[in-house]
């Protein structure tokens, strides 16, 4: 019997088509022969489109996004400083948008470093942590505002919103994933000495749900000390939690000392499945580089591996991911196009086959 | 003719006595023979003292410290977890009370990878960087709040405060140290596509204020990208001005790659003199290893240093630095006990009195 997936495909601006390119690739080699069939669907999205059209996400397309059943998205932005994107904010209104209206509470980034990648750190040691970022409220609720704008008495304000329910749902999915794992660790990272009201809600989540799994070891960091762990001894970490604006720091972080933002992958998890989870590479839409091929696929090939493994398709999942390993451990330094690196994970996963 | 400088010492908790100690002594030996006399009053202010008298800071020794010219202050903060601090929150009570209350609105934190010093990057290039951190608002302003706490309903809010007036004189402030060094670069980050209120009123100021230094060339990062600078390429860095949250995580990330938290050296300035300004090492008060003669003294002496820059005592200042540096270049990696490295500061101060 036939699995059907329908997968919407928003490739973006920038880089985004090219990695999203290899991505679809290897999806398309991972399940050949396989009874899973990918049915896709494009959505021109993002900073281009929106200079051709005005839209950003119109209500239909968006409609029409929510009835896939998963996403992989590129990446969006157009030119840093174009004055026509001034008011668009792409970022606010579609990526924010898709993740908060799909409910996407656990923003997962693992952060690996393979064999045969250089870190940017001198002894990084074993890296393997993944993080939980919160996902749908914080600092990133959007909340605030600004009076007296551009006068000298401007004031302008963001609050950050967190509640017992978006806060304990992450949590608890961490505490989940923590148990699935080998070490068993969760380091819960705030700023509970200065943001007391939203370092008290989180403090007495991870404490209340922490007592339900007693083989966890938890820990907490304040998010200054998280960074100098991050680049004195990562390999202390297993996984971590935080909120929306801390996870996103720490994972640029995390994917710099993983050897560089081009291998860092990420899923926007809706753990409930009421809509469609999303799958995208951390970095950005680098439009100095964009339609060159010298943008690395790798972090969209992670995360589309990520999405197999939402998707239950586990043993898929690891083969993505062990051709990955695979091609970093032989990669070298000289640099390939982003189709090259394409077709040598797609050729790993092929010699994996033929060997098995 | 005798300048008497009066200076509020607070050592605090946990090493902040044994570090202050070390930084005192390199004071007098840099001023033995000028006509600068130091005229200290202590301050037992810190977690012990709350623990003692359940004071945190009573307002006439608020004012006592007030009327000083300088504060010079080592670190707060009892053991982790302590629950008879938990209602107490010393950081918010104390060391945040006195950054607001005496305006110290821009936070100068430099990172310079001395010679000799082993950072964690791998390839950490020329690092000799300055972080403008503003002081007293942003995310720390304290406001927000609780309701339904503790309960499955709570909402907790954190407000981030920004102003045209308190954003502005922060970045004027940077731009005047950026047009004193000779790279002139300023480097502004903050979070402008999430964070769009707050980002705007900041973008606002810094093209303002730009206009007004032709000669100093001006980038912008989000604060996620300027973590993956940080470690992939530090020594593109040269003044950095951001917000007070923002400014905490990176400063702590530029100790550790600037050769470790232990020497890392800030100055709470006013830059108006309205209040005394306040210098402290970066770190903390480490209860773990407090009274062992464990910790480095050097985050506390080059805070010194950075005191009698304030203080109009430049030679001063770059002698203390020099001797720093110097013992640095000699110091290798056997550990030294806190009073041993204070004894080599003075060494190399002496030592280069003697060759002048
Ligand atoms: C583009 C931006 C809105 C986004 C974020 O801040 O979440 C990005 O930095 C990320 O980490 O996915
Ligand atoms: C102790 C804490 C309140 C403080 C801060 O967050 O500012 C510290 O981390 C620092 O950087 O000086």
């Amino acid at each position: 019997m036939t699995r059907t997936i329908k997968l919407a495909v928003i490739p973006g601006d920038g880089i985004g088509p090219e990695v999203i390119e290899q991505a679809n690739r290897v999806l398309d080699a991972v399940l050949e022969g396989s009874d899973v069939r990918l049915e896709r669907t494009e959505f021109k999205l993002g900073a281009e489109r929106f200079l051709e059209t005005g839209e950003t996400l119109p209500a239909n397309e968006q409609a029409a996004i929510a009835g896939h059943d998963a996403i992989l998205f590129g990446a969006v932005g157009g030119v840093p400083g174009d004055p026509r994107l001034k008011a668009a904010n792409i970022e606010r209104g579609l990526l924010l948008k898709l993740r908060f209206d799909f409910d996407h509470y656990a923003n997962v980034r693992p952060c690996t470093l393979f064999p045969g990648v250089t870190s940017t750190l001198a002894n990084p040691g074993a890296v393997d942590f993944l993080v939980v970022r919160e996902g749908t409220e914080g600092p990133y609720a959007g909340n605030g505002g600004s009076m007296r704008s551009g006068t000298p008495h401007e004031v302008a304000t963001e609050v950050s919103v967190n509640t017992a329910y978006g806060v304990e749902r992450v949590v608890r999915y961490a505490f989940e994933t923590a148990q699935a794992r080998p070490r068993k660790r969760l380091t819960w990272v705030h700023k509970t000495n200065v943001l007391v009201h939203a370092g008290a809600i989180w403090q007495r989540v991870v404490e209340t749900v922490a007592a339900e799994y007693p083989e966890i070891a938890v820990d907490y960091m304040h998010v200054d000390a998280a960074t100098i762990f991050m680049v004195q001894d990562p390999a202390r970490f297993d996984v971590v939690v935080t909120d929306n604006l801390f996870g996103d720091i720490l994972t640029d972080l995390a994917g710099a000392i993983g050897g560089g933002i081009g291998l860092a992958a990420s899923g926007n998890i809706n753990p409930d499945r009421t809509f469609p989870s999303m799958f995208e590479p951390v970095h950005g839409s680098a439009p100095d580089i964009a339609g060159q091929q010298k943008a690395d696929p790798t972090a969209a090939i992670l995360s589309a591996s990520i999405m197999l493994d939402h998707l239950g398709l586990t043993s898929e999942a690891n083969r993505v991911r062990d051709a990955v390993r695979a091609d970093l451990a032989v990669r070298g330094a000289s640099p390939r196009q982003t189709a090259q690196i394409g077709d040598a994970v797609i050729a790993q996963l092929q010699a994996s086959a033929a060997g098995a």
